[in-house]
């Protein structure tokens, strides 16, 4: 299968997976005083605007790690798919951590469902990394040889850190939610590409 | 990245958000009298339309607005997705709108929410076309010099007549979807290519 | 903008408005005897199909039309939006069309109001076809002129046959849907691009 | 109509259909012991993640197979069309499965429901395969015929297992929904590729 319509699919699923998180916005329960309604589903939106930024910057970080390679086989697309299930998933945590900290309860154990499922991904994006760059399997010659142990070095820290996400959803769940908006833009530095460009190295 | 893989994923999320619109019509709560629950309705099935034009407006002015582009970067990149968030997001004030408008309660504090969002819409596309065009940054060499100004001033008038439907909603939730209703045919006779067309350029 | 362009973002509201067909098969009532619930719910299953063939043999024939466009104007790009609004529409009349079957009451009114909704598609249809094919504005100058005459009738006694489908609607609900699936059998057939083709020119 | 269109449309429809499936994990009936409720979910979870992998495989698939093919005539695209109409009712069975599971109750139905899906999509494989293979309708030169019927042969091999995973959801349900995890990472393996690759043909 060719490169470009493993991503032309993955775009598709981050496309609808981004545009679904609205859906996860519960309906007022009643339209007598719909502005306190609305009010109270803040953590909703919350969650909303960071999930939203979350798969946005995936979606750009997945074009960005598949610049790099010089094609795709079986392995990879497999590993494609289990992180593609992974972002699929994740209006089902942002939905019910929006609402349990609307509701005030079990606002931690939401937490946590959302920092496991965020660790997951973080873990299948290491996968698809460490399998495509290990030997340089998948990946294009104009990636730096010397930038292969840093970037796999930042993705591992990506893991760890969202890992340690859902030891902080034990303390506190809005502090959580922070803790991922800030972990998203973090990302959206886009290390990798960084330290490849900077490298002196052409990184279209 | 290249210009047209963002256009695809924005065409992509402007598929799937103007399609999701239909599921903001609330099912008939009973199929006794379904004549009556559907003509009782009316409200989402014309907060429905209104979107629906709104939002298949949009797609086609990002058309033309990328098509004034040379090329995209990362700033332009996380401005189209702050754009796209509050496009993802338009199906939710669109269905509490009318179904509002249907129960006679909360229908101006749900004007007020839907037009708030087409505002930070517009604030959206202004801070897209601003950044984009500034010094030229990302403008193609066709886009004419003398279009720069009158170009940004229309899209500056939309923010400000988007603030003012918040305003317009305090007096009359109808009034208020009418009047979106009517900037969306505004936008739909696409001042900015008309005005660089008609500047003797040919914008294809 | 180009053909291909408007032909993308049909060709994907097509795909997501066929893939939300299946969110209005309602869910089961209880667990207690699935089966009989599933019985019950075979109005909604029929509705399915029939929705879903009449959609897949719209983006076929949505394909066909184009082929003998030569180019797309904003006129073409408004009419194609107004299509696709009742395309997208389609869901909410399938949803309850199937329910009210189900539950035995209000099942004319559903009928009714499916034919409608199929009745402005075909005036849709017929409008956009009438608008790029007078006087040959967007034809392909491989579409024969002797095909066009025939080609304006079969399109215009569809949407003939869709309005006498809400009258229909008034005597049998059942019978109604059935009339429906024959009449997608009839586009299935293609006529407009069988005569063009018959006429011993090449339509790719 | 292209080769090409074809499958974008079908690529659309499967990456639509596997983001639909997180909306068939019910939400939590309340939030007072969120963690209860979740653990309670498993099965929905599971049933989640084997539908998952049962369409990304399918769409894995579907490409391989396409790449075998020289061209599309409009037999095939009907037969693609059915096929699509089984993928899309996915969601429906995988919900109810995972909810009969949950329950406890009619679990064996949900199940029946489940593989009798699964066996009407090995049947439209079987019957497009067939299709475009017999007399090497559609099959591109490159397609070494001593592949041929064995290829035939495990596709049907296919249509026969589901039939049987429809007898063994009578058994039991649980062992159903593992049976089709099996069943979907013998799909996995791609026999039909690799058999025809392994016949000495550069299969792209």
């Amino acid at each position: 299968m060719s490169k470009g319509r493993v991503e032309a699919f993955s775009d598709g699923i981050f496309a609808i997976a981004i545009t679904l998180l609205v859906l996860t916005i519960a309906q007022p329960a009643s339209y007598t005083n719909l502005a306190q309604e609305l009010i109270d589903r803040w953590p909703s939106f919350a969650a909303y605007v960071v999930s939203f930024v979350v798969i946005g910057i995936m979606w750009l970080n997945h074009n960005s790690i598949f610049q790099h390679f010089a094609r795709v086989d079986r392995g990879l697309i497999y590993l494609n798919l289990l992180l593609l299930m992974t972002v699929v998933f994740l209006p089902y945590p942002t939905g019910i951590f929006g609402e349990a900290l609307r509701q005030g309860t079990s606002a931690r154990v939401a937490a946590i469902v959302y920092s496991a499922t965020m660790a997951l991904n973080a873990y299948a994006w290491s996968a698809l990394w460490i399998y495509a760059s290990a030997r340089r399997r998948l990946l294009a010659p104009a990636f730096p040889e010397a930038q292969r142990g840093p970037a796999t070095l930042l993705i591992s820290v990506g893991s760890v850190l969202y890992t340690v996400s859902i030891i902080g959803a034990l303390a506190n769940a809005y502090a959580c939610l922070a803790f991922h908006a800030l972990l998203a833009l973090y990302y959206a530095l886009d290390p990798l590409s960084r330290r490849a460009a900077s490298d002196g190295t052409a990184v279209e």
